[in-house]
């Protein structure tokens, strides 16, 4: 991990999992910014993820920017579906 | 709906309902702005609702602010949980 670019991809693991890799990424560099980045349905969890690192470990966090998008994916069967994403950074205040 | 006030509740029904209620919120009076509110799962389809309005229906509205939180929902069996909230304002260009 750089010190400009942590990324936290969320999937389906349990949502713990990724709070605790979020707090590993804050304390394991002098960062001051972690990105959680999701698509589809693991767009509540991170969510989730940033509201309980942010509320329960980290209180001087601040969620920044959140954007949302959509990206397109290829399907096995042809063709492709549209699935929405999130991004959402949080500072060190 | 007032003018200043467009919300739309996003829960559990199919997605492009809550697409054409954001479209006739819009159409039906002449506000600026819609905001949608959602908690826990169905945040993963208001971030949908908001991508499809924005990319297939209304090309001049822009995702505005997007802000998320924490709710307490008291439990029937007594004892509180935090549930996950997301707001997304959509504002015409």
């Amino acid at each position: 991990m750089s010190k400009e670019q942590n990324i936290v991809y969320i999937g389906r693991k349990p949502t713990m999992n990724y709070v605790l890799a979020v707090i590993t990424s804050f304390n394991s560099t002098d960062t001051k910014e972690a990105t959680l980045k999701a698509r589809g349905r693991s767009i509540t969890t991170t969510v989730d993820v940033a509201e309980i690192v942010r509320r329960k470990f980290m209180k001087e966090l601040k969620a920044g920017k959140i954007t949302i998008g959509t990206e397109e994916i290829e399907q096995e069967e042809g063709g492709t579906r549209n699935v929405s994403t999130i991004e959402i950074t949080l500072t060190r205040g």
